[in-house]
């Protein structure tokens, strides 16, 4: 048997979204309507009901874990989907390059993406990792870029803490922030921040130099003159899903949260040929890319951001079109090529983005469940109001339990 | 008023099960399908979405308990429920005579069940009882016969714990198990197994001597020449329902395990005639024996094993033939001669055993509740795809307290 979970960010909507539909509902989707007809459909609330669900803490919940007791916060998986190593301990960040000028008040934000640097981040990188830290004794560090601006960064040593605060103030025009403890009396916290702020203040004195920000001035870019940090998480000890299913899966996403958090759980990460992680992700290549996967994986975890990232824009036209690619671009392929005697297919959303808040929100979203072992309801098309008549009702988080239930590899609790 | 609660052990199925039917779905049950017009229906995870239940951490749930917090293993509630005593730190085993023989690797099972023995265990029982213990010093134990090979063995004595393994190694063919502690330093769980294995070695030296296996060998017979453990467990501290609720009920079931966890809770085991736990129950017989029960106590919790059995056997044609004489000699009976002024009543199921798999997996079971109280809904059949469309929608557990609540029996928490 074989099984797949499609998660498309950000899926789900509300009626303020495109004439009193959602972008789901007024995109055209034959494939999702056609799985919707052959299987059963619901409502997920990602995390639970009202709770309105990060990125992180949603995927946790719909891949089996409680985010509640496990969850970190996000550093660590940024980290580990980019390939770094996490050990128990270390503090993962997410980081990234950003242009700052000084002012009286202290260094101010231009540019959060640093022009959207995309050539060059690898000297850049080997400046930041040439740095030493003197104020905390046995402290090390790594930082690694992924994409343009984007990457990740590990501090190593005893006695370090994850309660820190980050120096990203997530704004341009605002002063960056000093990194300090959020909770009180924990020394290993002011150790971590004093090494953060240590590292941050000294990323803007190798950088300030680079002969690579020297061009970029000179060629009239901002300046990828300043490392900011936020996120800070340890990592949490899993179970691996193999250990518990006796199955291997691997992650097939762009994103390194999506990657990071798949290769915590034990699944292999598909290397990707693209890394733009928007609307232009090449969905007929992910769709082969599955196909093939499938003949050497158990189960794949397959993430598309598009969806989210147009909600996020606030623009409806986009959101619908990423829908509508992904009906006609993926499932329509998968729909061809799998063999539906052998496998269960679970496609949903991590959670609603509405395009007038253009930020998540607390709503369920709709949820299919097709294969062999499913009992098919009445509903014949794929959309929130259609899936509040599914036979699979209201339910919390687990989707990728209840897909592997379906192809009976889930381990019996008692006897 | 009065309430019965009444679990068909296995009920849930598949599209596979029987010409793209549930069995529920493929059997005759008008009887049923009256109640669920007459009463309101719904899809009950036993525990929770995507987890799959075993028969004990089901109706642990399903009776109102967290079985992530309450369940500590089997072999407690099968004591109890053959009538033994459990005392706290008493540690109760699932045990059962078996046929052994010698092999240079250890002790090979040849047959599980001894011939499935049904003739003078109570002395073989008393055989078992006389052994002396001296490997550990101030352990006592106590073992007693229930049906045919079956029957409960509990160790009592300070500084034992249920951290152990069993014996039984599960399968014909195998060489028997020694057992160990599951937990790395814990000198309790060092102790109990020592018992454990002192207890095995000396069953098998008592019984192969023992006239009755004598008798047995010289008629052919496989001999009982061995007492096989397994389901460690020491009986977790419940609150029983009667001091919760007020009120008493009793528990009408054939197998041990269920009067074992009815027990734990407070309720009255009724003694039954038959002991067969099997597709032979007689449910004419049981139903008036609930019938008659119900005069005496406030609630009846009624457990039938049979569809389980049958779906383990993977014979769709006798699962659906249990379910209908559920349907026509016991819910007939019951809606004949209940009260239905002061009476509610729930019908469901413990966990899904689909017919091709064989064996317990993790979708919700169908259930009805009926009575005054109870709002009705449009659903005028019992089976998954209707439940699916019920007035109750989707819940996880807990039939007994929504059941209770309904005689308004249900405490209030808080004011």
């Amino acid at each position: 048997m074989k099984a797949i979970l499609i998660i498309a960010d950000g899926l789900g909507g509300r009626p303020t979204d495109y004439n009193g539909k959602t972008c789901l509902e007024a995109a055209k989707t034959p494939y999702l309507d056609d799985l919707a007809a052959r299987g059963a459909v619901g409502l997920m609330d990602p995390i639970g009901p009202g709770i309105c669900p990060g990125s992180d803490t949603a995927h946790l919940s719909i891949l089996g874990q409680n985010p509640h007791k496990v969850y970190t916060g996000r550093g660590a998986f940024e980290a580990l989907g980019i390939g770094m190593e996490m050990a128990p301990g270390d503090i993962g960040f997410r980081a990234n390059f950003a242009t700052v000028e000084p002012t009286p008040e202290g260094l101010r934000v231009l540019d959060r993406r640093a022009g959207r640097i995309s050539t060059g981040q690898k000297e850049l990188e080997a400046a930041i990792n040439s740095i030493k830290l003197n104020d905390v004794p046995d402290v090390d560090f790594e930082f690694r870029v992924s994409t343009q601006h984007r990457g990740a960064l590990v501090l190593r040593g005893n006695g370090l803490c994850r309660y820190v605060s980050g120096t990203d103030p997530k704004q341009e025009g605002k002063i960056i922030g000093t990194s300090h403890p959020t909770v009180v009396g924990n020394i290993d916290a002011q150790r971590t921040a004093v090494a953060l702020n240590e590292l941050t203040k000294k990323s803007y004195e190798v950088l300030c130099d680079h002969p690579i920000n020297h061009r970029r001035t000179d060629a009239g870019k901002s300046p990828a003159n300043i490392l900011l940090s936020r996120g800070a998480a340890d990592l949490p000890v899993f179970q691996s899903l193999t250990s518990i299913y006796g199955v291997q899966g691997a992650v097939l996403a762009l994103g390194a949260l999506y990657r990071g958090i798949g290769r915590a759980l034990g699944m292999k990460m598909i290397t990707l040929i693209d890394d733009t992680n928007s609307l232009d992700e090449d969905l007929a290549a992910i769709a082969k890319m599955a196909v093939a996967a499938l003949r050497e994986f158990d189960y794949l975890f397959i993430h598309i951001k598009g969806p989210d990232n147009a909600a996020h824009d606030k623009d409806a036209i986009a959101k619908i079109a990423m829908i509508e690619r992904i009906d006609s671009e993926l499932i329509a392929y998968l729909t061809s090529q799998v063999d539906w005697k052998t496998t269960h297919l679970a496609f949903t959303g991590d959670h609603t983005t509405p395009i007038e808040y253009g930020d998540h929100t607390a709503e369920p979203v709709p949820i299919i469940f097709v294969g062999p072992n499913v009992l098919s309801d009445k509903v014949k098309e794929f959309h929130e109001r259609a899936a509040a008549e599914g036979g699979l009702g209201r339910f919390s988080g687990q989707a990728l339990p209840i897909l592997f239930n379906y192809n009976n590899w889930a381990p019996k609790f008692g006897t």
